[in-house]
């Protein structure tokens, strides 16, 4: 958002002399209480400032970019993740893959009974396999998934920014979206939350349209 | 921004019944022109009132979020852009797997001399033709390829918001960036925008570290 001249300056003051009040502001820019009231009123609500009774106003440290932080670390995965794919472990590596064509998506969950979380198949550990010239119908897909513990996975109230870290640091394309099952030492598998997700998010908050998520 | 239940009501009102002057407004809150000052340079700020002299106040139909809508869409292609992975299109399929693997990368472009556009194969093309049985390596990547002028292009000062749109409403992983040759008929390409960029944009947005950027 835009600051008006004096009201870039009055932050300035407030960065650098805070905790100041209204009346020592007036006084240094030669203006009258009244006068500066909008000038603060925008500043406060802006975020940038903040005004404590008996104290006078101070300086928050945020800037219109942090307005967006907040409004962007308010949304949890499960405003935006989608249905988990999921085969069972004795899957065959080429069922598994039809199952990707399917559903249309990179990667597939493998579960144990119960929907709990084993491992994750993606193209790319089935290209792999499939370029080193093994017989994908005789190999099941637990022979090539990334298995737990090492698969990285996220909550439905986690944060979609701490989510979408998670996917950027380890490289993923995907992560299944986990409650602890009852026994609380498995996960079960109920979502999933991808990069399209993100994407389309960004796109949807890009376009005003995250008026009902934020 | 949180509004004041106040300032509130006075968005109605102007969204309703605007163009409005501020004096209409206060004769209906029953409140001075003075009073209501500080409460119409915050909407006017925050975009979602603006004030035309003589006509009085008008809702812009813009609300918080479209802050974050103009923030956004200054960025463009080239701020976030990653170098293009490319192939010629007489590599085999096989060979064009490896450099996927050796890039990690979910698809790389296919050039003509020149470094002209022909085509782009994804993991998943590869995939398809590989579960069919086809012999990756006497298949020329060519024959696989998704072929001009089939591909959805961006270029480097496209908004990364219009080009993040073109990957959801595409449903494609990546768009080659491309500047038109000198011939003014072909694309040579000159980057990759994918959803992992997007993705770590939301997550430098997030994390107020756009500034740089924004």
């Amino acid at each position: 958002m835009g600051l008006s001249p004096r009201q870039e300056k009055i932050a300035e003051m407030v960065r650098t002399l805070g905790p100041i009040t209204g009346e020592q502001i007036a006084e240094r820019l030669n203006v009258t209480r009244a006068a500066l009231r909008p000038d603060l009123a925008i500043l406060v609500m802006s975020g940038m400032v903040d005004a404590r009774p008996k104290v006078g106003y101070f300086y928050t440290g945020k800037t219109a970019s942090n307005l967006l932080t907040e409004q962007v670390s308010r949304l949890k995965v499960q405003d935006v993740q989608s249905v988990p794919v999921v085969v069972t472990a004795g899957t065959s590596a080429y069922d598994a893959v039809v199952t990707m064509f399917l559903e249309d998506v990179g990667s597939v969950f493998v579960v144990e009974s119960g929907g709990i979380l084993a491992g994750v198949v993606s193209r790319k550990d089935v290209l792999k396999v499939a370029m080193g010239g093994s017989d994908l119908h005789k190999l099941p897909v637990k022979v090539l998934m990334t298995p737990m513990p090492k698969i990285i996975v996220t909550s439905p109230d986690e944060s979609v920014l701490t989510a979408a870290k998670k996917i950027i640091d380890n490289e993923v394309d995907s992560l299944p979206v986990v409650s602890l099952s009852s026994q609380g030492k498995t996960y079960e598998v109920i979502g999933r939350l991808t990069k399209t997700n993100i994407a389309r998010l960004f796109v949807e908050l890009g376009e005003g349209r995250g008026g009902e998520l934020l």
